[in-house]
């Protein structure tokens, strides 16, 4: 399957960081998080899947593990399973990240 | 984990298609495949594993599944397991693709 300018599939939500899914196999998810200035993913963790950040437009401030940073367009973040990460876009432009996931989230009930 | 500008990571071989180990967790591996004009990763297949192409400068000739197309950047190709897919640079300038696996690649004997 193939997804042109992946970037362009960028969804905003005013009220919180928007979630776009990109493609979903067995084992991989890639998505986008979409951010506008100030939005943010709280610290959390995710037991049992290690997840993959990489800036496509904007800069974001991210923490994981004992790292905190300002991240921009290319750069990669790995948060490896139980290990805790948050995302934040410090504006004043939008933040957009392609997210991987391994294995991928499993769909919510209802 | 935090890689910088992970583009500037991208090692060519003159040889053959050039390859960069990235991040590895349990689950993910995520690296660059690097390809001079006129170098290839010819047709195959990964039993068991998902594969996704992100292109990140220059363009390709991709092959997967029934589906052959040009990629430029910004452009995503998925392979499931199984799925066959083949990348190739026409040329005439230097072609750098993300390359994330699920589950990793397993370390080569010797």
């Amino acid at each position: 399957m193939i997804v042109r300018n992946a970037v362009s599939k960028a969804a905003f939500n005013p009220d919180k960081m928007g979630k776009v899914s990109l493609a979903m196999t067995e084992n991989l998810f890639a998505g986008l998080n979409t951010f506008e200035a100030g939005q943010e993913h709280k610290l959390h963790t995710h037991q049992g899947q290690d997840k993959i950040y990489f800036v496509l437009r904007g800069a974001g401030e991210v923490a994981v593990g004992e790292e905190q940073a300002r991240i921009e367009e290319g750069d990669l973040v790995v948060a490896e399973a139980g290990e805790e990460h948050a995302l934040r876009n410090p504006g004043p432009g939008r933040l957009v990240v392609m997210v991987l996931m391994a294995p991928p989230p499993k769909p919510k009930a209802g």
